[in-house]
């Protein structure tokens, strides 16, 4: 059996007690490492566990999805997820081919950020769907999120953005010499965020959010040292929120006031605070 | 401390090994039984935890919160919720009273409905706002369900829909005579759902959706007899997906076909599952 085992948002003490029972007695425990991170690394967690963990970059598991796999018709093998298994759209191939090989999966549900961004006092029944925002280049600007966040704003609602993280990356000098040398992981910022949303907005000129829309800047959710900024888009690009994992929350027209009264608390600055509120939100 | 320890969703096992800590080591602990449900009794989590646990109803939750907070300013009190603590809102007002009171909370997040009903194949990404159905009455039948779903069917996504659970309710007879006795708990099926879906339609006509839409009907979702089908409305109006919690899935027109693959499994006529699909989901 493959189990996909969710590990929550926070530490190694975030996995079920069911999901803990698989590690125990799981043949081989894999990590996945390139979608998401908890804030303890994989010596703490080999440690929690007592039992090495193997950590599955991205080649790994597109390209040697069977040598994860290798066994499992017969014995147990883990396969770690930040969060919770279905969170993150990219184990779809590895649940694909395990079906092909006739492997029996199975997941073991976790927190996700889709639900535990609930911290921040919004109402998750006013969340619309969810959006990705990548790393821009010079020359890459993908900006389909502007689109995903119009539909949502169009019916007042919040939209969780969730942040990009590059991991195991390699130079293009690198790659094109063949040399396996990585760059240092990069975790996007709540203040990148805020900037590559203005440059899109500037660019088009569609009105759908402006400097002066308010959105909470997220980190570390769930953790012990989670970290909440409410401010404009313009006061987020100057806000640092502290180490990742990052996300942004940019709050819907139906914003309740039993809502604002949560955020405010973290206002960034509580008289434009009240004028973006006043200005986007209150109702007449 | 106040601590809104979340369970997950399906038995005792789903509790983290943070949460576990917390419900061993607290003063007392509550278990919030109105809003949702485990597969498993209290007896089961009391052996589990080896402690006993105080069953908390609404009216314990809503007119006695402070004896549920009694010296939770020096000991650690659990209050246990099925799936995670921000799932359901109804317990805004114990944080609130707690926080009148300077007893610092604390949440331990869990899976909840929202992110494991991925389990289906639908992609989270891909959900509007959700959505809950009350039982309908003779005299009471709300429907602003069908403004929020239009509302997601608009911009093409799919809506989570969370049934009505009642517990612990009185006849009309019985309230009128002050007698404490109560009706055995109701929990709201798929079909009486996809009933009272096509029943609003019936009456609106605005074709937010239609007899022949392609929904999910999901039971006991995360548990080891979880089960969906998958069907037309009118389908799952004769559908039984066996004992509760129930929820539904409509379909949004922007569904992708490796959702499709993944649906299909479940439907409950193939035939009539191409119908729909074909009339309105297939990409030109």
């Amino acid at each position: 059996m493959l189990y996909l085992v969710g590990l929550g948002l926070a530490d190694e003490t975030d996995i079920t007690v069911k999901g803990l029972e698989v590690v125990k007695r799981a043949e081989r425990v894999y990590l996945e490492a390139y979608t998401s991170i908890l804030h303890v690394g994989k010596e703490k967690l080999e440690a929690f566990y007592d039992r090495p963990v193997i950590v599955a970059d991205r080649e790994m598991v597109e390209s040697s999805s069977d040598e994860i796999l290798a066994g499992a018709d017969k014995a147990d093998i883990a396969f770690l997820v930040v969060g919770d298994p279905f969170g993150a759209t990219t184990h779809t191939d590895l649940v694909l081919r395990a079906q092909e090989l006739s492997i029996p999966t199975k997941s073991i549900p976790n927190a996700s950020i889709l639900n535990a961004i609930g911290a921040t006092g919004l109402q998750l029944y006013n969340f619309g769907q969810t959006v990705s925002m990548v790393f821009f280049t010079e020359t890459w600007k993908p900006a389909s999120f502007y689109d995903r966040i119009r539909e949502n704003t169009s019916i007042g609602l919040h939209t969780l953005i969730l942040l990009d993280i590059k991991v195991k990356e390699q130079s293009l000098e690198n790659m094109a010499r063949g040399r396996k040398i990585y760059e240092p992981p990069r975790y996007m910022t709540v203040a990148q965020c805020a900037q590559q949303m203005l440059e899109i907005e500037d660019e088009k000129k569609e009105s759908v959010y402006s400097e002066d829309s308010l959105a909470i800047g997220c980190a570390r959710v769930a953790a012990d040292d989670q970290k909440f900024a409410c401010g404009t888009l313009r006061e987020l690009c100057d806000t640092d929120v502290g180490p990742p994992l990052h996300s942004l929350v940019l709050l819907g027209k139906r914003a309740h006031e039993l809502e604002r009264d949560y955020i405010r608390l973290f206002a960034v600055n509580e008289q434009t605070f009240d004028q973006s509120w006043n200005k986007y939100h209150a109702k007449e």
